[in-house]
Parts: C-alpha cells; sequence; structure tokens
C-alpha cells in the first residue's frame, strides 16, 4: 500500500477499505508515516469528507490504536455521558452519582476546558485533593467499589488520536464533523462501555453554532457507535445562554451540589434528569425513559446520589468536608454586581463571550501552560427571557485580580442585550433526540 | 502571521493576499514553517483552487526565493519556450537554434524525463560530452557567444519549487493546475526571458488529457504571466499520438537533425516552424506570424539552424562529429519491427502507453536514481489514419536488453487499434492559441 495513493484516493472521492484507513492510522501512530503525509490526507477527508464505513473504520482503527478496557469482571452495564462541551455545562458531575447510585456503573472519562467551554476535570479538581489521574489498578478499584470513577484520559486509551488531534490543531483540519467524531468516539469506545449518552450542545456557545451542523454531528456518532456495536443517543441542547446560573470551576461544584441537595437551577435539574434517564434506559435498568426520570428524580430526593458523590470524592482523595460543606470550596476574595443598563428584558446573551470572559477572569486556559484559579467565575442572575428593572445585577462576578475583572467585565456587560419585550420564541432546553 | 490562519482561510476559501502567500513561500523555503503544514495548505489548494491574484503572488513567491537571472546585458530581446510534456516531443532542439539563429536571444532552461515523456536535457546528452549543467558565467557565455544556450534548472533558481514540488511528490497534491501553473511560471519568469511560448499538450499522451483541462491550464500561465509583466502565449497542442517519427534520446536527435537539413516529418516540421514564429514574434523580431514562420523555414533551408546548432553544441562540449555524422550518436545493438496484426488503417494509437514502452526499454527512469539509455527507443513508421496492410512494421523497435524488450513489446503492440475505415475525423496538430 501507497501512502500517496491512499492521500490521492480520498482527495478524489473515491472510498477508502478498512485495510488502508487502518494502514494508514497505525502506520502514523508508529511513526512510519510522516506528520505531512497526514496532515496532507487530513486536510483531504476536511474538504472531501468521509463514508459511514470510512468513518467507522478510521474510529475503529483510532480506538484499537491502544488499550481497550475490559471491564467484564463488572457484572452489569457500564454507560458513560459526553457532552461537546459548553458554558455552564456541569451535568457530568451530577450524572455520574445518579446513575451510580441507580445500580449501573459509569466508568466517566472526561477532559479540561479546551476555548471558551469549561472542562469536568478542572471543577473536580477545585476540590482540594481530588484526583483525577488514576492507575489502571486504582480505575478499577473505584469505579467497582462505588460503581463510578471519574478520571481523565490516559496515555494508554487512543494514542492515534492524541497524535493526530495534535497535528489538526497546527493545520487547520480541526473543524471537521468526521474528525472530531472519530475523535470522541474512539476514546468512548476505548473505555469498555456498552452505551453513551451524547450531549451535543448547539447555540452561540457551543462549538457547532447551529442546529443543522449539531445534528449532522450527533447523527454521525450515533451511526458510528452503532456500526461498532453500542448503544447510542445523541440529545441536541440547548447552549444559547450558560446551563444552570453558576459558571467558573468551584461555582459550579456548588451548584452541582445544590442540584444533588433537591435545589438549584431548574433547566440544570432537567437536563440532568433527561440524561441520567436515557442512561438507565440504554443500561437497560429501565424499561422507560419516564420511568428512568422517575428513578433519577427518587437519586436525588432520596439523597443517594449526594451520599453516592460523597463517596467517589472520598474514593478517589478529595476533601470530603467541601462536599458536607461547600463554604471549603475555594472562594473568591472579591465580587462585583454587572448592573442592567436599562429596564425590560433579556433578549439574548452572548454565551461564548460569557465563557471567554470566565477564561480571562482565570477560570480558564489562554494558554496550554496555564494554571487555572478554581474560585474565579460568575453566577447568573438574569437568563433569556427573565424581566430585570434598571440597575438590578444581571450576574455577579467573583474574581481574585482587578486587572483580570478589568479584561473580562466589558465582555459580561456587552453580552447581555436588554429589549423592551421579552423574546417572541424561547429556545427549548432539548431540541432533538437522534438515535434509539 | 499564523500558519495556521493562513491554511484555514484558504480551506474556506477566503482569499490569501499577496503578503500572507510570501509569508507562507519564505518561511517554507527557509525550513520556519513544516512539511506538515505547507502539505495541509497544499492540499486545500488543490481542492479548492486560486483565486488568478493568489496565483500570481504565488508564482511572484516562489520565483523571487531564489536568483532571478538580469541578462540585460545582451542587447535584445530573451525568448523561451516551454512544453508541458509529451512523447516524442522534441521541438526545442529545433526551435531554440532556429530563433537564435534569426537573432533572437534563447536562454533555454528544460528538464528531465518525467513519467511516461521525454526530457530535453535526457536527448542532448545523447551527445557525447553535452554538458547541460553550466556555471553562472558559462551560462552568459554561451548565450552572449551563439545566442543560445541549453541547460538544466541550477539550485539557484525558485528553490522554493524544488522543495514544494519534492512535497507534493509524496503528498498526493501534484494534481492541480495551479501549483502546475506555479512551478512552470516561476522557474520560466527567473531566467530573465522577456516572453514565452508555451508548448501546452493535449491527448491521451500528455499529461492534461482532455482538451478542457489543457486549456484551462494554458489560460492559467498566460494570464500569470501577464501580471508578471511578460508577453505569454500558449498553443494547445495535440498528443493523441507521439510527435514526429522518432521516440527515445539519439534516435529523437537524429530526427532533429534531419528536419534542421529541411527533411523529417511534417508533423515536427510545421509544429516547430509555428511555435518558433510565434518566439520570434513575441521578440518584436518579425511584424506577423506570418512573417515569423517564413524566417524561421529560411534558418532551416540556408542551413543557419543547423550551423547554430552544431556551434551550441560545441560552445556546451559535445561532439559536433555526432551533427555532422548521426550514425556517431549511440546506437542500439538490436531492432525488431512491429507488424500490423491486420490490414486497414490505424484507427487511434495509446500514446501514453507508447512513452512508458519507451521508458521500459531503457529510455526514461523508472526510478529517480535509474541512468538511461541514450540508444534505445522505436521509430514509428504507421500513424493515426495510415493505411497498413497485414504484416507491414507499424514501427521498429530498438533495444540492448532482450528482458526490457519483452516488457515493452506488448505494450507497444497493444496500443495501436487498426480498423477496416480511416478516422472519421482526423485531430488538428494545433487546437487553440490562448493569449496575445
Amino acid at each position: 500500500m501507497h501512502v500517496t495513493e491512499l492521500i490521492r484516493k480520498k482527495r478524489d472521492t473515491a472510498e477508502l477499505q478498512p485495510a488502508e484507513i487502518e494502514f494508514l492510522i497505525n502506520g502514523y501512530t508508529a511513526g512510519q508515516i510522516p506528520h505531512y503525509q497526514m496532515s496532507a490526507w487530513l486536510m483531504a477527508v476536511v474538504l472531501r469528507g468521509m463514508t459511514r464505513a470510512e468513518l467507522a473504520a478510521l474510529t475503529s482503527a483510532m480506538l484499537h490504536s491502544g488499550e481497550v478496557l475490559d471491564l467484564s469482571e463488572l457484572a452489569g452495564p457500564k454507560v458513560d455521558k459526553h457532552s461537546t462541551g459548553g458554558v455552564g455545562d456541569k451535568t457530568s458531575l451530577i450524572i455520574a452519582p445518579i446513575v451510580a447510585a441507580a445500580g449501573v456503573f459509569v466508568p466517566m472519562v472526561s477532559g479540561r476546558g479546551l476555548g471558551h467551554t469549561g472542562g469536568t476535570l478542572d471543577k473536580l479538581e477545585s476540590i482540594t485533593g481530588f484526583n483525577v489521574n488514576l492507575s489502571a489498578a486504582d480505575f478499577r478499584r473505584v469505579l467497582s467499589t462505588c460503581g463510578c470513577v471519574l478520571v481523565g484520559q490516559t496515555a494508554e486509551i487512543a494514542p492515534a488520536d492524541k497524535k493526530i488531534y495534535a497535528l489538526r490543531d497546527v493545520t487547520g483540519t480541526v473543524e471537521s464533523p468526521y474528525l472530531i467524531c472519530a475523535s470522541i468516539m474512539s476514546k468512548k469506545m476505548a473505555e469498555g462501555i456498552d452505551a453513551l449518552v451524547l450531549d451535543v450542545k448547539t447555540g452561540n456557545g457551543a462549538f457547532m453554532k447551529s442546529e443543522q451542523d449539531a445534528a449532522f454531528l450527533a447523527e454521525l456518532m450515533v451511526e458510528t457507535g452503532e456500526r461498532l456495536g453500542k448503544r447510542v443517543v445523541a440529545l441536541l441542547t440547548d447552549m444559547d445562554q450558560p446551563l444552570g446560573r453558576a459558571v467558573g470551576n468551584s461555582l459550579e461544584v456548588a451548584e452541582c451540589l445544590e442540584i444533588m441537595e433537591g435545589n438549584g437551577p431548574a433547566d440544570l435539574r432537567e437536563l440532568c434528569l433527561v440524561l441520567a434517564a436515557w442512561m438507565l434506559y440504554l443500561a437497560k435498568r429501565v424499561a422507560t425513559l419516564e420511568e428512568g426520570k422517575t428513578l433519577a428524580a427518587e437519586m436525588i430526593s432520596s439523597g443517594q446520589a449526594h451520599e453516592k458523590f460523597r463517596e467517589i470524592v472520598a474514593l478517589q482523595g478529595g476533601d470530603v468536608g467541601a462536599i458536607d460543606d461547600p463554604q471549603r470550596l475555594p472562594q473568591a476574595q472579591n465580587k462585583i454586581d454587572i448592573p442592567s443598563p436599562a429596564s425590560g428584558f433579556v433578549a439574548s446573551m452572548l454565551c461564548e463571550q460569557l465563557g471567554t470572559a470566565s477564561v480571562l477572569l482565570g477560570g480558564g486556559r489562554e494558554r496550554k501552560e496555564d494554571s487555572i484559579d478554581p474560585a474565579v467565575g460568575m453566577m447568573i442572575h438574569k437568563k433569556v427571557g427573565d424581566q430585570v428593572t434598571a440597575k438590578e445585577p444581571l450576574c455577579t462576578i467573583y474574581y481574585n485580580s482587578a486587572e483580570r475583572l478589568e479584561r473580562a467585565r466589558p465582555l459580561i456587560e456587552q453580552s447581555y442585550k436588554i429589549a423592551d419585550a421579552p423574546p417572541k420564541k424561547q429556545r427549548p432546553l432539548i431540541h432533538r433526540v437522534i438515535g434509539e
């Protein structure tokens, strides 16, 4: 097989065979195929797309480039959830304990903040001592002990994806639904799970701004998962405004605890219940979605989800005192309200801009090597459709540096649009469900 | 400027500014931009194309990546011709002496055989001692002494093209009219010429098989040349069968000498006269094409072209004895006729296949490091439209290795299609003229 021929095939829209795709991925991962050939092939994929069979073969090759977890020693289904990333998107911390408390294994492998979006690992690390880098043995021990484990990706999982992602990042080949799908699904399929719920965000705070693009990615991921023998469903959910009220790492952990205590914002609670219901349904723990939602709500009202989260934190070395008393989570030294410039209704919010503001406050990384300030962020008091009077606080900024505040504040102020009347149409929380 | 941004711009069909293209080309040539970024950008160019302004900027950046010859010390116009490559395409050896004999400088920089096509340098080197690798000083001395010089590309000319071409060769990015145009024109524009005649081949023996593709490349080259301030014209000429009768290096040199002696095949003579006429016209040596053709014919009939060629050979170290007596050119040890399988008419010839057969005989390189056997090749006796009786020789193969003969012979036999009637329509020798 000649690499140049395979590049030309893709360039000229011919379909590559699974063996040809494996040859490319294995050769590149092993360092036998140089970066410059892979980047040319990736650009051809970006501009020519892939057939569903090619995409499944690519995902499979990337998945099998490293360790594939075998969790068959644990009796019972294993389910995970993956979000494409958003602002205030903190559902993982709530769903994992709910589903584990209901008796389904959740081996959850998460990521860090990317661009304007937050990351589950960064949020967890705002709990002092919480260790997201477990050895393989500890991963199995925590999972088998409490039914759930919350970790980052290890070097052994899908090394082809790591190498390809680094190359895509510097060759203008990130923005391809096919390559995004293969990257996400190869990692998720390597976790030893039976089923997967995908939360595909759409709106001005998502990576896929348009519903059409988000739906296309969702369809690719669902079909790829099914071709690889897993039950997969994708929910297209709204990211035209932050989810819940908290944006920023320790603020979001505190909000998750509120939800698990039976309180907290309605939109966040609702999305968590629906996502958890789908996980329980795909795991066959319940016969209907309805039943799943009821069971998830019971896990909250009975305190079992909260107790499960406490158990996970303890097993992964975190300070359980912070779970019992969220005031022990890192607290910002200063806070300041952003007043509404006028009376009226919140017409819209620039959600990506709010995410960027949180990064500028120190809640995310501007460069890869930056460290994160877990305490900073914002609490959103007014969301789209809410009525507001002039000078009433739209949100409160939590900050530790006046200089950072000055960079972030204009972005936050300008992200709100106040109008005389409420918006004619409210966007739904869940736009569509794809799969199953 | 960020390379990744420039790759994304091209990927997303935005127009790059000249400064951005220069940044890319200069950075890559200097080794500051890695291969993998350049190959991704090249693939984006292959699939997205370029605007005419981008193409001119790319050509200019590549042209200025190295030495640009200044021949202004030579009083009078300097003109060159470039062919996109064919089988039996030997016009350079005839045209250069004709035009130089008529008083116009011809600083001709040529290439070697590529794929199934022959190369002017390989043909010249079948004359013992002929040196195509002159120093800059010798280049100027030969050109000023006899008005013509026939050499290969030096490392100083358009180094960006050399580096980019090597990368394109292994990344599936050769087949782009834009990149082909920039590669050809950057080298030609660096020669210090005032005008250029392009011979763009079309037909089954050309790189551009379809007339549409050939015309598109021709238009790009003419417009790019004009944007860079040169007079450029492109002739679309036929390559559905070999040009003339000789295919193979020393056989072709002998055929060129025949033409310069006033004999030889009519198609080859006609094309040489027209190409030379265009060179004389663009150089303003003549007022009309007609006049140019007459002058070119006079250079042959008076013996001045032949004498000029003899002079060039002498100045570049070649054996002038071989010019006076072509039997001194390398001769193959064996020859064999290919008989016609039936009586009828030659309906068509697979011209690329004949070129490949010549390579297999040893007349070209299968791998870059191969050496060439100057003596081998074939003489075509029957061409498209010719009547033939069964067993009459279609062509004669000249060979030095029985093993090579056995590889080449089936290709030659199968390239002829004999039919009961002559083809209804003969393709013209010159399809179209683009420019001026």
